[in-house]
């Protein structure tokens, strides 16, 4: 099953455990409806336990990403892109601030996107995300992404269909070619429910701290829900590749939605296994010159 | 006190607290000799009180972060830069870890800098910083910065010594700029002995965990120590401005360091003051909206 890419790194394809309970079957036709949001599959069994099991995992996610960066001084180049999509509300930013919040923030290059400038708009779709990418050694992540111009560009018909209808292909392309470089896609859709969008949406409009996070638009987003939904689903089954799978994180349940997310991370880290380098000088003689210099 | 800024908002100089205790007198002859590395002036009496301290603070900045942010979101353009600079081992990457780690991922821009590319050798040495500059509402961190063009580049004499003296000049005029445009500048050097970075050199030799932070060369960069603090003299006396002030912590002890640092961050936010934007919407009739949405 391992592969080896360009810099001569073993790369292993996802194994078992959370990440094969919560992929998304490549080629199958999906139906959100069909995956309960509030569900907690393999997961804690409640909310302290989730809590727990998550605040206990930042201790070795840290430490692989610092394997993991120290491998890249040496030329490994390895590294993890985390993909966050989901309905307003579903909780990327919360993951963010929860999940990344257990790793080094030196080593983690975030990129939120937002409505495209002028600028990226006058370059093909890819051209934002590929300047955003992580490095050898880091740990990237996408709040929104590329595949935003497969959804609000679909359901708002930003585009001509048969160039929407391209697009599909042009990702798995590029992510492919990511996975060739030495990137571990880790691709994840945060699932809610219409009903606890709705929760979420009335407990911005109840707090006054939180109305800067409100906008109205979010409630005529609410009206093309099932057309959201629709693109998510066509998104997920074209673009669940071998490669770079789809995992759906039932996301109704904060404590779980953060507890899977790290799960994924921490599996992906441990299957990459990377190594710290040895180094190529002379440790006897660096110690006498340190002990003897003053 | 309080000057506008061109966005109108209320600005404030330093106040009083460990910003007043730390700073580094501008105009004034700077001796680093006089200050003791292992000092922990207005600070915790021990490693656990300073330990529980600083995690205690996590909370609070993480607040004022939050307000920061969304303030920017109604067009406030305050934000806060933290340069961190120091000789080899004093804590730079520790600094980031453990105080930056302690606010919201998402809303920390932080680049280290090392030996200039070939692109950025082309443009002049503020070129990078400024395309690093955090954004209104974030916390900007920069790993060294262009103080390393008045601190390697004198002591290596990488430039002609005329056109080094300019620098100090069009540091206090960038840094005037960045002030007027609504960023706090808080400058941090962080003050080890030569003792202290021989111990931390010997314990990355002692852990081959370690070795790939360490590089035969840092012994040759300790040959020239003397030069560098004369450097550091200089940059400091230089360029600690009302405007922009430079901080000296003591920091060979690394939970002073953490404390002292996450203090400063602290005053400074506490001295924004940033507020939550109100809504500029009718919130009775989004809740009705919501309530009736299906």
């Amino acid at each position: 099953m391992a592969k080896r890419n360009k810099a001569g790194q073993g790369r292993k394809k996802p194994g078992p455990g959370l990440r094969e309970a919560l992929r998304i079957p490549g080629g199958e036709r999906v139906r959100l409806s069909a995956y309960a949001a509030d569900a907690t599959p393999a997961g804690p069994r409640n909310k302290a336990e989730g809590l727990a099991a998550t605040a206990r995992m930042g201790e070795r996610l840290a430490g692989l990403q610092e394997r993991l960066y120290a491998a890249s001084t040496a030329g490994d180049r390895r590294r993890i892109l985390l993909v966050l999509q989901g309905m307003d509300t579903s909780g990327k930013g919360g993951t963010v601030k929860h999940v990344i919040g257990l790793f080094n923030p030196s080593g983690c290059r975030i990129q939120a996107f937002k409505a495209p400038t002028r600028e990226e708009l006058d370059h093909p779709f890819l051209w934002r995300v590929t300047k955003a990418l992580p490095r050898p050694g880091e740990i990237g992540i996408f709040d929104r992404s590329h595949y935003e111009d497969v959804l609000i560009a679909r359901v708002r018909e930003l585009v001509p269909r048969s160039r929407l209808d391209r697009r599909y292909d042009q990702i798995n392309d590029f992510e492919r070619s990511l996975v060739d470089d030495g990137v571990s896609v880790v691709k994840v859709f945060l699932h809610i429910s219409y009903e606890q969008q709705r929760r979420r949406l009335l407990a911005r409009l109840d707090n006054p701290d939180k109305h800067w996070k409100f906008n109205p638009g979010d409630i005529d987003e609410r009206g093309l829900w099932p057309a959201y939904q629709k693109a998510y689903e066509i998104a997920l089954e074209r673009c669940s590749t071998a490669d770079a799978p789809w995992y759906l994180v039932p996301a109704d349940r904060k404590w779980y939605r953060d507890w899977a997310v790290s799960t994924l991370l921490l599996e992906q880290l441990e299957a990459l296994d990377p190594r710290y380098p040895p180094g190529d000088f002379d440790v006897e003689e660096c110690r006498r010159r340190l002990l003897n210099d003053g």
